[in-house]
């Protein structure tokens, strides 16, 4: 595998990912959205079933689809390092286009969470941000990471040590059902408190891309200060699950 | 597999299909259900293992169920041309007659829906016709269009790409898992601005049936201005996908 | 296999699942219940998990759990006729107990579900019978019948053609996953109108011990005009599905 | 395998279980976590999708996590007795540290319950011990431990006779998969009577953490005249299993 062929099979799955996550987001909130406040059964199903499209069509490069889970393999040594820079460039570049695809799917909807069918502007998108990027239950930046570092080290101890990688590659189809699995679970049991990132472009591409280019009418922050959070939290987590499993 | 051979399993399985997808509408909907108002997690389930049924049935053809699934198949070059139109026709024809068998299945309901326990017309038959094909949240027909292309597209990489299928054939049993699972994904992730048809036959069959066969009493409209978009979204989806797919 | 392991295993494989069924319809139903009124996800997954469970532990004599699938079988020529009533009255007992246990597990559920906090007599249990059997929405002989004969259809037309037995055997763990989607997938999309026994020994079963065991107090009718339906409906389903198998 | 590499895997998985078991009755409790009320279909998946976690990581030591099935298997034959002190005390430490780590990931929450947004003591934290460890509906020592005997004999007897687990270790990485379905069937179907702890240290572990270590403040009674039912009523199930299966 070359570079740029895991770069272009990660910024597939990752798109893939994100356009699935950011989509269950959006159809769970929207206000003309017919599933509207369906709730968390529906949502941590559908961010691990956004997992499992995207792992199983991103097969060639092991479907990593999170610079964590790639930094991780690297650090236990399934994976050159050399590698690791297109694997997080085609994640980052993928998850800012998903954003995009589920904003373009939802497009109808996003008009009519703002403007009713009167004309009358409600002001339904400043909350869209919530749709796209993580936010925490409660602003507190020690705790925050320990939240994050928790949920993704529970991911990443599965990759290290369950049936499912090997050397940076799938083991097998079932592996991306197991991947499912672990993804709904950390969501399922962790999500509350900081929305689960862990995975730093699940939260980075889409802000980006609702910062910077997405046409939202009457969007709402961008909180660029809490950006940092789950891209540190998971981060820790891949070093210290790596080195663990290294030695191991 | 001729191409005789083909039309009845893809007859079946998308018989099978259309019965348990019309039916958990029919379930969610109809006033005397005992589940009815039950929701999204129902719906997309329903549908998701709709498919696994049917297409674990349909194995010999390779469980396609959707012409969407076939011409990309043949575009990618895993089917031979000639029996295309028979994979087509036995998919419409089987969406026909599974629409049917939603009906006869949930006869008592129907007739209950529309005429209450002391025999007053309550007319709730008009919008049955939800039951069995899609509607727009937005009626808009580039937006619509988008939004069913890009579902389809998830739907269409997963099989091209994905460890499921290889020649048209699926790779053993537990392939219809993955794709009850993409289809689930799509459900959750897309599914509320159009219903995501994401199958020309999921639409147009149910729909003839309902306009022009089953005996429901105060039925809603055909509205057969908009059946072209489930039709024409999923299958500009089905050349694009599989022109990459053979190119890759 | 000899006839007594036969009904043996069927007897310990239908006791699990009817546990579980009954289970859970009674923690989805009784008063004190924290879990009261979740709904259909929750009873349908009850189901298919409880097939899932017992067929599993069923796995020496196929896991058939259910006459309606073992008929079939032995008309598609997969079982020596001669073990047909082993499998079957092992099948029945098992459903039986299952119920006496369910009743067992939520013994004091039960009893709080009849007479309250303060001692009151509040009634409750004249509808536990819908814990138990099955009831229609609608009684109505003929389109009852369609009904449980349209999901009998669907559950043996998965398994005589699906990738999960051959000849009566299972084909190996993966297949009672598959069991039990295509249950759920019965319970999601065609449950409602009668219940889905789909099983006579399910219904069949439970109606004997609520009737004749059970010591629930002021318990609501047996019902028995209606126990027809649900043996009736799955035993031509399994003669038509047999002999369409045995002829493809 | 020696004992302490036994102990060691199985504390992580243990610990990973408890983690995201008692996780997901945080995020299902508490006042500020975005998916409070939820309800009982998250609880049980967030429950067996836990085992799936913590299971798949103790896979070299079998993935047992309970000493009911530790002391089940050893009575079968198929784990030498030495070695069960060894699975047992790495089952209780993981067992405390997940219900530490989970206490962790919701630290933010578990103060806002107690406290509100202006600094009112609303007393919240009360309650929250049945995060941690289970508690009956009804009180009633001999019917409770019935309702865990079952409970835990359908768990053990999926284990002792289902294909996924031979002397002690699993038979692949499906077998994961079967051992997380029963969990959430046994949660469904038999759960709200006594909070179906069917492991003694699922809920020792985290009734000793949460009585002797978490600095929650205003918490509740930890219930010690409780905490025999659901050790005493697993264990008899493992000793009538296991010998069960040793016989046949």
């Amino acid at each position: 595998m070359t570079g740029m062929q895991a770069l272009g099979w990660e910024f597939l799955g990752t798109a893939l990912l994100m356009l699935l996550g950011n989509g269950v987001c959006a159809l769970n909130t929207l206000r003309t959205s017919g599933a509207r406040g369906t709730g968390w059964v529906l949502i941590t199903f559908g961010w691990g079933l956004g997992v499992y499209v995207g792992a199983s069509v991103a097969d060639p490069s092991g479907g990593h689809l999170n610079p964590a889970v790639t930094i991780m393999v690297a650090i236990k040594g399934g994976l050159d390092w050399s590698l690791v820079p297109y694997y997080c460039v085609g994640q980052l570049l993928g998850a800012f286009v998903g954003a995009v695809l589920a904003w373009a799917a939802f497009k109808q909807l996003f008009d009519a969470n703002n403007v009713n069918e009167r004309g009358e502007v409600v002001q339904g998108n400043h909350n869209t941000n919530t749709i796209f990027f993580t936010a925490p239950a409660h602003p507190n930046n020690f705790w925050n990471v320990v939240t994050e570092f928790i949920g993704t080290s529970v991911l990443l101890l599965f990759i290290a040590f369950g049936p499912v990688m090997k050397d940076g590659q799938s083991l097998g189809p079932l592996s991306y059902f197991g991947v499912a699995f672990v993804v709904v679970a950390v969501g399922m049991s962790l999500g509350t408190p900081t929305g689960y990132a862990i995975n730093p472009v699940r939260d980075l591409g889409p802000r980006l891309a609702y910062s910077f280019l997405l046409p939202i009418k009457d969007k709402g922050p961008s909180n660029w200060s809490y950006a940092w959070v789950p891209i540190v939290g998971p981060m820790l987590s891949a070093v210290v699950v790596g080195l663990v499993a290294a030695a191991l």
